[in-house]
């Protein structure tokens, strides 16, 4: 018996004026998705507690059926693991920006105009090599993912995740000094340590040949790294562990990749997956159950959904639903459901009028051969709350696909 | 964006024979409870967990967000502080009653014939002035509340709140001496100097000209105090700290002023609201209005459900929540219901059989632009067991509110 859980990133809405105050889910064509809910068992989840709003990075934690609020330990380094790059345990990650900014330091542009990937690498490689000596004898790697993006390891004893950030968040802002948020000599030390290096990095960049041929070709020059989202690699059991599973991640936004990495999971790359609206939904259907031929347990994300909300773009939305619905459509068609079970579900609601993740339960569907199917037809945040499972929370979503699946171990004799 | 709670206190119920089975809430006409239902988004909640009856000071902890099973330190402190008497963090507080005692301490009436409040000020005053020289360093404060009820605060290092009561909570039994519960010194310390405190206290009331007064109208000498429920101050965080928001409350019972004094929140005094069943509920309903324009969380808090409850009155039960009723219909028709969420609920269930507080989980609904309307069209225990909330704790309550009003903070990134 296997498991598939496709995830839409904040696919969950509230009602919407525009839309008869009906949500983007109810709103949508879902064939596929109402299927799921009509042959199965159907419920609402909180994914992290009632009310708070999650992060894409907790809730996905929390989906494999871990505690987020025990084992959360920053973005920094999830999203370094997810970009391929190697975080040992006592390591400090950071989400880093290119940016431009002028002479005084104040940010001009968060993106350094949405820098292409080519430039990034060239730029990314001058600056490993740069050596700084009041680094107190720290290692670091600096490495660019996608555009703009990159990640900041930083290797010594007795760092601290508890400094702010240096990306002031917005334009026209100054770009901070990294803080110590604590006592601790460590906090301290890893404040240092950054500031030296964004320093350093300043120094580089600003008089680089790339930059200087960027300004011919009129593009903002890449003259600073903004960093944010101090953090460790969590410390938790792998999958394999837990439930003596195999399991495989199809998903290509870095830190849900760095979460299933964190839980042991193989990581899939499929071409032509994005992370984007214009994803390779297709390939990503192919990709699900091609993984499912060598894996116990497989985690299809899509991250677009999200976007689109962050964007306020409610026809856009109700669009991507309705491509993730054509992907378990193909899903549906291509899984032996005798001995699959198949969820469907949100990380988070991501409200299109806030333009925010919110803390309203996420609708969930669980089909397959051993679930105690509902009267749910329809697989939206109001019809599921309807369902069998009642209301459940994130970290149970994973125990009871495992239970499903006969990979539960029994608690007592 | 702001939220308004009521609370009906002990408004709910179980079914009762002589109503058909129904409950008080179930019989009565709520054309304004039905509306806030039948708009918004209903459910149950166990105000601390499932089948625990609470008291009302652990359910108004929790239905403001705190986890009342960590943070509840006793009913004496917030007695006291809802009373206006100050209170330290190291003190220890306890609830009074002047009480009828005969020569061999045998309790004769527990609330000396519900002594008139201005024969209770004069006699609280000659108490306070005592001095008494086994009182070992401490400092005590003695006020006198409503009627017979009074609060004592002690104040020295090392005080412990496990004592026993000196009330023995029956008419017929002799006063109870306080004693330690535990080995540590501070339990022992605090016993000893209420001990003290208590006979010192009936040798100045037995032969007080207030009580001689009082035997010449033939009324019963208040010639003694108990004391029960030692507690100290809950450490928690104030609602601006926790949510970033201005919180008031409006509620005349002394407890429920204590935990929402204790919460950081505004006490708002109206005149006529008494925590009787003959309080001015449109005094109070005109306040809550009044207090919106200020705040962004209101607590409007009602007693009287509850007295009728304990009472056994089910039609006074019945009555007081069409009350209820009324004063929700007052501030349905005077908030902005475009930006405001209002919910309604009870802090428990108080049976008018059993005439007891009962662990039943209470309705719950919600109004407001952002819910996700079910199609639950009344307000009572059944009806709102099907909405789309499910079943939440009370603590979950807080959390779900601020997140409508967008004063959720994101866990993770």
């Amino acid at each position: 018996m296997k498991a598939v859980l496709v995830i839409g990133d904040g696919m969950a809405d509230r009602p919407i004026r525009e839309l008869g105050w009906k949500t983007p889910l109810e709103a949508a064509r879902k064939p596929s998705l109402n299927q799921i809910a009509k042959t199965g068992i159907c419920g609402i989840m909180d994914p992290i507690s009632p009310g708070l709003p999650p992060g894409s990075d907790t809730a996905t934690l929390a989906l494999l059926g871990y505690d987020a609020s025990k084992v959360y330990s920053g973005r920094g380094a999830l999203e370094a693991i997810g970009s391929g790059v190697k975080v040992l345990p006592s390591d400090v990650a950071f989400r880093c920006n290119f940016a431009t900014v002028d002479r005084n330091l104040v940010v001009l542009d968060r993106r350094a105009g949405r820098i292409v990937n080519e430039d990034a690498t060239k730029l990314a490689g001058s600056l490993q090599k740069i050596k700084l000596k009041k680094l107190l004898g720290a290692k670091f790697f600096f490495e660019n993912t996608i555009q703009h993006r990159a990640v900041l390891v930083i290797r010594k004893r007795g760092l601290s995740t508890a400094v702010s950030d240096s990306d002031p968040g917005e334009v026209g802002e100054k770009v901070s000094d990294v803080k110590p948020l604590d006592d601790s000599s460590g906090a301290k030390l890893t404040a240092e340590i950054v500031n030296e290096l964004m320093r350093g990095f300043h120094k580089i960049l600003k008089d680089h040949p790339v930059n200087e041929e960027r300004a011919k070709r009129g593009v903002p020059p890449a003259n600073m790294i903004l960093c944010r989202g101090a953090g460790t690699v969590p410390n938790i059991k792998p999958l394999s562990q837990v439930y003596g599973i195999s399991a495989a991640c199809i998903g290509a936004t870095p830190y849900v990749r760095g979460v299933c990495k964190a839980a042991g999971m193989k990581l899939i790359d499929v071409k032509g997956a994005t992370g984007t609206p214009q994803t390779d939904f297709m390939a990503k259907a192919k990709a699900t159950i091609q993984a499912l031929k060598t894996n116990e347990f497989v985690l299809l994300h899509v991250k677009a959904t999200d976007v689109a909300s962050h964007d306020g773009n409610i026809e856009q939305k109700i669009e991507l639903i309705e491509k993730i619905d054509h992907v378990l459509g193909y899903v549906l068609s291509n899984i032996d459901l005798d001995a699959t079970h198949l969820s469907v579900t949100a990380d988070h609601t991501t409200s299109s009028i806030t333009r925010n993740h919110e803390g309203d339960p996420v609708p969930i569907a669980i089909t397959g051969p051993c679930v105690r199917r509902d009267d749910v037809e329809e697989f939206d945040e109001r019809a599921c709350a309807k369902g069998g499972l009642n209301r459940i929370r994130g970290m149970d979503l994973m125990p009871i696909l495992m239970n499903l699946i006969g990979k539960a171990k029994k608690f007592g004799a």
